[in-house]
């Protein structure tokens, strides 16, 4: 047993660590006070400067001009970056992308990869993923009413979807539609690729969330499908795949219920669990200082409070433990794949879910008024990173999803 | 005992309810999408049905024309007002209006109640209560930099105040300030009206609050007082009487450390804690109704999971529990006075805004991706009553104030 | 609305507290290092003062001899009583025999009246409920093995039961058996009156739980009943009323499945909750004059740290609410009737249950090593109490079935 | 970063779970219903057994007739034998022998090992550590009353001491007295080897814990040492050494006020947490297991409920995370020493404490009635491991120091 890191990774922690800290921290106040797009230039230059320095798309393969990090070091990196909302999106590995992009790469044809990998990896297009529907539960998603009709050489897809993340300025939108009402649950439905600038692709409005709509990749939107029609050669991989697509890796024949929710866990470990840790890292960084700063009676910090430090305490243990399962989780998937790792990848998208709640509720609070105001970012993790919880499977999904796979040993 | 209530309350809630459902909940949807001027006029319409319906101001006295109810059913007009964040509003029992009319109404010299205090009851002028600044922590209202510095006839007001509600649009500030840096800590601050449109009233901006500005009653300014001069007759009650005022209806001498919750706790049961019942009310409902409605399976509900179930039954008990002691908290206020109530009025505090938290966050969670827009009222109160925890006095302060009442007997 | 009590049970109570603490309270350090039958002397000599005092047997009606104290009044007594755990047994109203006691008065011929009635409540013999059986679960008491085949004029009785509490020394057991096996399943079981000195009552063992068999009315015995034969006219009420009777005054006809619950939980809200209350009453007790007398450092109490202060006031405020909820039920089963109080009846089980362990558990963990041992009664609390949330259904259950009533409103 | 074992640790795990599941597993019902002197012969029987598989004492140097393992492997060891609270003892590796063994080795004179050393390690005689006093708060190991005074070539010792666990029958006490009352705190007492045959030293009573004295290891004693005498050779180490040694290897100087917890912690670590996480293996596996078994409606198992299966989930989880976090520190005292593993230390000792006592409770409940009695072990665990949270300083204390080392950095 050893955990002790690379060099190689301590150093890319290392540049992570200060760029963050001097280069995207700063930017906060405008993210919190202005609409995305005026931001967007400053972001673009610190993109550009990330490339200079090396450190683009850590998580893609070097030929298609990422780090080619492993999934243990990804997750550092990933941690490192999660301190700011800002940060996988100025480091080129960013949701919803990032998955589309290992999608396309192992289940795209000649032409799709031509068309859209390099620009996608390169940060020049936005993509987004329209699965989820409003009137069908996102825990179940098999239940599908968005349909994909085969007519001459198109499809016509037809239908509603909503929470479609970073759907506003996308170029490319990644659609699951039901092309076999027949079929197994599992096999009805397929990937199709519809550019967003196709007729019959309508953008309805990007949700209120939490107060705002939203722009850009912080926005998600709902959309019309109707009579939307691409051509069939828009298929992603084989007919009826989709489900298999979206839990990826996993060979054929391998589907049935209790694995459904491996590919999209793999999404959540890769995007969601260690980008959860950096809040948590923030967070706490942010309590820590507001405590050791903020005088509550003449002589007498916040820091000196017993119930402010009991509170850090439980915090930075907490948060320690989750990112030890974290660590260990990323792993075994590397190591041993993602079947062996299953009980700890639904462990923790709960855990560390309400982990960071849990920190950022805190940090919250020893900021007082403060903290209700958008004059720190922990207004902005409270209210939205609260989907934490919701998306990708609510906890009670995954808490019952780990529980049967450990009661199937005791059952006769 | 006799837990029954009034007919005369009864009906008065019969009403409040059928209006509430008919009239007010149905604004929600602009409210929550639109500024608040442009809805203004809807509401001004509402307010005179209220008026029209015998229902305005249920909490002032009927000589002001008022409902004149009694504390315990005040508490419970007030707590079918919370169940939308615009009933207080549009009844005439708002906060910071209904606490400054009682301090007028107790304190003002018969100058300042002609000029005021009409139009106040009458919601034809709005006021502000000015008193939590940036740098000083608000558990600990005597630590206070606003001075208001004698000259000639005048006071002349400087400082920085933040958190004051409601600056935006109104007419009158009731500041508080340092008349005496020497006096005893409880003795150096008075009240002072200051009219808004005194030169040197500067309101700098409405606090950005969990991601937005707000407006009118919905806002919270930080306010510059420089050299803004008001006549000494604006001196609301004696020098020196300002924490003696905030703690209203304590006789002179009976002021030390450990009282000086109880003025601004009677706000807090005024208008606070029976609110929050209202938001669990309505959230439990939302909860109920979302649950039983949402099909997540073919044939199975939402509200068929035992989860969910669990979550409803441990909500309503906590409500129920949390509402019984908030009762008999006004009620032995109403009897016996605010001394006798003290323990009492600490314990709701803290405990009813964790209540009321913990219903809204598992009725959001039931509501999945829904309960993070804006198309149900349930992610407003998730963002903004997560102060619950934190204004007039943040929970922790309240924790140890009734501990250490608890304690006294104890100690030797 | 009204929460004052009437003097008369202000006396009582008066009389009860000071009786408590000059005592019963001294023996407990006797209960908890001999055998209960060294105890049972001086604990007789104690009945016989409440009985002097005019004191005993509060809940019961004044022509059996009792006090005929209403169920306000009499929660009120126990919840007094209910801070030591000998307090119900030397007022004569402990469990079990205060619900047999109840049953056999109104549902009793006039012989089996004549036989039991008078000595029962005047405390001179004991009786057991025998009910519950090992492999059936709690949670679902139609599911029963345990079997009365009518013989000529008796009943024969075949079956294990176990839990069935205080049979130790008991003279008379009440046994739930099925009658018919082809009823419906309310229909299914009577009651029988079994004395325990019959052929073929056989107390197998005292249940060791927590370490201890326990003895007399302090323990749960397994028994088997093999052809135990009883007269038929030892049938109690008619014959398949057993889950009628279990439920008390519910008329018939109106079983079904979501009742089932009410009568247990009647004599929960009798015997249960409002112990429960006094032992929290009890626990918050010790913890406060235990942290205001332990020196932690030099001038220094465990009173001035911080971290107990928090939890005194938040036990102090969930006790409170807990209390107030439960005497609100009370009252409404007194003024309206079982079926009204249903909802806050389920709610009080698990409420009042919860605080009750919390309170234990924090005021053991403010006694450090000391909780552990036995010089308190604190460690009796944490390891028998933790009962409440298992016996008369699981916590759980109460809070679905909770849920379930609330819910109907709202399922087309 | 690798989380694989080594093969050689592989092996010794699968036989201590072999013979823990075949061996240790069956006695324990008698262990639970019987003194634990009657059950010694079987209990030295295994013992012999586990000698002859050469696994005895794991912990100790080989050169000792120990396996010499490492930290993390004696963890896991510790952890396989947590399972069962007889399993250190027949593996020869129980408290407070294996802390005794340790210091005698590093800081004995060579008399001293000669004559304890071999005896102890073969498990042929027992010892005992003999500090916590009980007017004296543990959390504060400073204030200490009892002295050990020089006279002639004699100390001559006079106090009182409780919480000495397992002196019942031990040859030998490690006693810390005051042989400086004028030095600085920390260097004011000294280690004493004390015989327990000798004059003076008295066993006054096995405390009740729980409800039970208990007897041998498994016991608690108060010792009063008066005028108790013995040849000043008997000192350990150096006059005023004793907290020195308390916090073993690390070296003079180093010794200031946040360091005290370190050596105590470290007993912790060996003993306790991963103790503790074997507790958390057996109280889950006896909740899936019941569960899987349970019936509680016709054609209904307990693990078909989604309360249950929720529990599972939950409990699985925190387990794994505690388990890594507790790993890694392992491997971080191993690799880079205790000082650099501080902060995980302390965040072990609490956050393990409170998955273990959770994970009970909840396989209690889902035990029912069953897991009130002593049928399993669970309430066995349940009313003893409640200590966990309190000995060797109590939760609070780790989280304040926790958060006092984290907050050293923001400080200014």
């Amino acid at each position: 047993m050893d955990f002790e890191l690379s060099e190689k990774i301590e150093t890319v922690l290392g540049m992570i660590d200060g760029f963050m800290r001097e280069e995207v921290l700063p930017l906060e106040r405008y993210f919190l006070a202005e609409p995305f797009s005026e931001l967007m230039p400053r972001i673009e230059e610190k993109r550009r400067a990330v490339k200079q320095m090396g450190l683009w798309a850590p998580n893609h393969p070097e030929e298609h001009g990422g780090l080619g990090l492993g999934l243990v070091d990804h997750g550092l990196v990933s941690e490192a970056l999660g301190v700011s909302p800002l940060g996988h999106f100025i480091f080129g590995c960013h949701a919803p992308d990032a998955g589309n992009i290992e999608i396309l790469h192992q289940h795209g044809s000649d032409e799709q990869k031509r068309r859209w990998l390099g620009p996608l990896v390169a940060g020049e297009l936005r993509s987004c993923f329209s699965m989820t529907e409003p009137e069908m539960p996102g825990s179940n998603p098999v239940m599908m009413e968005t349909t994909a009709v085969v007519d001459g050489d198109d499809y016509v897809i037809d239908g509603q979807k909503w929470y479609t993340t970073a759907a506003d300025g996308a170029a490319l939108a990644v659609v699951m539609a039901v092309t076999d009402p027949e079929a197994p649950p599992h096999r009805r439905a397929s990937m199709i690729l519809v550019p967003t600038d196709t007729p019959g692709f309508d953008l309805v409005r990007n949700l209120n969330v939490m107060g705002h709509a939203g722009e850009g990749v912080f926005s998600h939107a709902e959309i019309l499908y109707h009579s939307c029609r691409v051509p069939r050669s828009n298929l992603l991989g084989a007919e009826g795949a989709g489900f298999v697509i979206a839990q990826e890796r996993l060979g054929p024949g391998r589907i049935h219920h209790c694995m459904r929710w491996l590919g999209i866990c793999k999404r959540a470990l890769d995007l969601m669990c260690v980008r959860w840790l950096g809040i948590c890292k923030r967070a706490l960084d942010l309590m820590c200082a507001r405590a050791a700063e903020r005088t509550i009676a003449p002589g007498v910090k916040l820091a000196d409070r017993e119930i402010v430090q009991a509170w850090i305490g439980e915090c930075a243990a907490r948060i320690a433990a989750a990112r030890a399962l974290t660590l260990q989780t990323a792993w075994r998937i590397e190591r041993h794949g993602w079947k062996e790792a299953r009980q700890e990848i639904s462990a923790i998208k709960f855990l560390v879910a309400d982990v960071m709640l849990e920190v950022v509720d805190r940090a919250l609070q020893v900021h007082g008024g403060l903290g209700m105001t958008d004059d720190t970012i922990l207004a902005w993790f409270y209210r939205h990173e609260r989907a934490a919880r919701i998306y990708d499977g609510p906890d009670e999904v995954h808490k019952l999803s780990l529980a049967r796979q450990l009661l199937k040993r005791y059952r006769r």
